[in-house]
């Protein structure tokens, strides 16, 4: 079952955070807690980590490391490991962030939600690596974690942490079985799954509805959306119409169980705002096209009729443009 | 064309409106001002009326009136015909509103929103007449009509005004004609149609889409509705579904070119926001059921999939939820 057995060997490199935010901030520093060689590319976080340290909260146990951290992606320089945990909406970042970091074995894994992210972070290494298959340096990464950063530097680990892994093209490779190794070693069930879009669409069951509603259906929590009938029936609803466009968009089977699971998960969680609320309710850029735009262009590519989520994407996207602008003028 | 026609009698009874808001009033005071004996129920609005008389701006002539005014149903008494433009949130004071109003040949015209307003009448009217088919007592008619209210006594016609008037239950009875020459002298079109469920329905195919996403599209304007390319195909969707209810649940076939037509007028219309838009942002109760809940419910006993109607309902019956909470603590 787990990936940490002896006979994996250990990561030897030197592993960077890119997007050290509730999740990166708690898987690097679990790592380094455990002895590996972790550094921290941080901005608004970096000033206060260099002076108090990097300090984590969790039922598994309070530490603080005091890591290296730094500021540009030139000061880190080349990692063997990539560990990117940014929001989507810096994507754009994308060059400046791998430019310095990226050589010639470094392996990126994304952590990001959504749809898109392994494809934007291909498209900037092919440039470093003409000629070559930058496809198989790449290792998708879905993390079922409850996390948040509640000061700089300072991270709550709520419950979770469970990570599944797998390449973006190509059949598994052993490194992939040392990055899962990385993962249990810190303390988290860590999986290699032999397909990238089963894994990320599997994700999406949950975060097409849930961060979506969030937001949408009037900042619904997701203890809202299994409670209240009709967005009960909403939240069904969009995962059957995930569920279409996973089998037409890319062969991925889920079956009809994964729905009542999810539902039943969600209930078990009590109130819980997904990371699309807090984002809205704090002013900040929403995942819209990570999360809802393009598995919806993937489904309408696809010629799979998914109404639910293109209404939840317009509203959304709507809601997003207008909060934007707020924040702007605010 | 016209049902004003010499063959057609003039309506010669006494005439209450029942719910003198923009649209009541407006009828109302055209009909008292071209002759007709129309008295009104009013409540905010009856000190200022009593005392400035019933004030209509409107590019086809400024008047003012002093009609009777009463604040009770009960010092109004027996109508021949009541004109019903209540809110449809309001429909529960039905009994206390109807009891002394209607009489032996009272004749109830509702001009309401929406779905069931009909029903709600015919159950009161049921209490006092048993034994009789009190549906053909009631007449439903469809208004397109752009107005306000803007100060206590004062309305402000934008433009249209045309309507559309057809039996509860039966064929068509010249009453009706009457009834519709009464609107032709006030000064709008107005035309007896022989199906209520169809000019019901298909006056949802503008209010579904244009009042629902005015509130549940995060307050979309209905020009932003048709202009966004997102929430244009999420308002085309729903016409679709209203279409495909309305055959479904009623026989009504609206043909497809109608949804063309709606796209168009609305595009003509420039910015304007929808009567569910204005009385969410106003903190007033909407007319939820009517407009999205009852026709969803009907299409849903028809075995029609209406999935963005469902989410739309969800989202807006939520938000008037909430609304009315923060009315209720501000």
């Amino acid at each position: 079952m787990s990936a940490g057995g002896s006979a994996v060997p250990r990561f030897t490199g030197r592993i960077g955070v890119i997007g050290a935010g509730a999740l990166g901030a708690l898987y690097g520093a679990r790592m380094a807690n455990v002895g590996y060689d972790v550094h921290f590319l941080m901005r608004s976080d970096h000033d206060a980590v260099r002076r108090d340290g990097l300090r984590i909260y969790s039922a598994q146990g309070d530490f603080t490391i005091h890591p290296p951290v730094y500021r540009t992606a030139a000061e880190m320089g080349v990692c063997d490991l990539l560990i990117v945990g940014l929001k989507v909406t810096d994507n754009g970042a994308f060059p400046e962030l791998l430019g310095p970091t990226v050589g010639p074995h470094t392996v990126v894994l994304t952590l990001q939600n959504g749809l898109g992210n392994e494809e934007a972070i291909a498209a900037v290494l092919a440039e470093h690596f003409p000629g070559e298959d930058v496809r198989r340096r790449i290792v998708g990464g879905v993390a079922f974690l409850c996390s948040n950063r509640t000061a700089p530097g300072e991270i709550r680990h709520i419950s979770y942490g469970h990570v599944r892994l797998a390449e973006m093209s190509g059949p598994l490779q052993p490194r992939t079985h040392t990055l899962a190794r990385l993962f249990t070693d810190a303390g988290f069930a860590c999986e290699p799954h032999d397909s990238l879009v089963y894994i990320r669409w599997e994700k999406l069951m949950w975060n097409i509805p849930f961060n979506g509603l969030g937001v949408g259906g009037y900042h619904a929590s997701s203890d809202i959306c299994v409670s209240d009938p009709e967005l009960r029936r909403v939240s069904r609803g969009l995962m059957e119409e995930v569920q279409a466009a996973a089998r037409g968009a890319d062969g991925v089977v889920i079956p009809d169980a994964f729905i009542d699971k999810m539902i039943s998960y969600t209930e078990a969680m009590g109130f819980y705002r997904s990371s699309m609320q807090i984002d809205y309710e704090n002013g900040k850029p929403l995942e819209v096209e990570a999360i809802l735009g393009e598995p919806l262009r993937r489904a309408r590519r696809a010629g799979i009729d998914t109404p639910r989520m293109q209404m939840l994407y317009a509203i959304v996207k709507r809601m997003d443009a207008e909060n934007r602008k707020r924040t702007a003028t605010a």
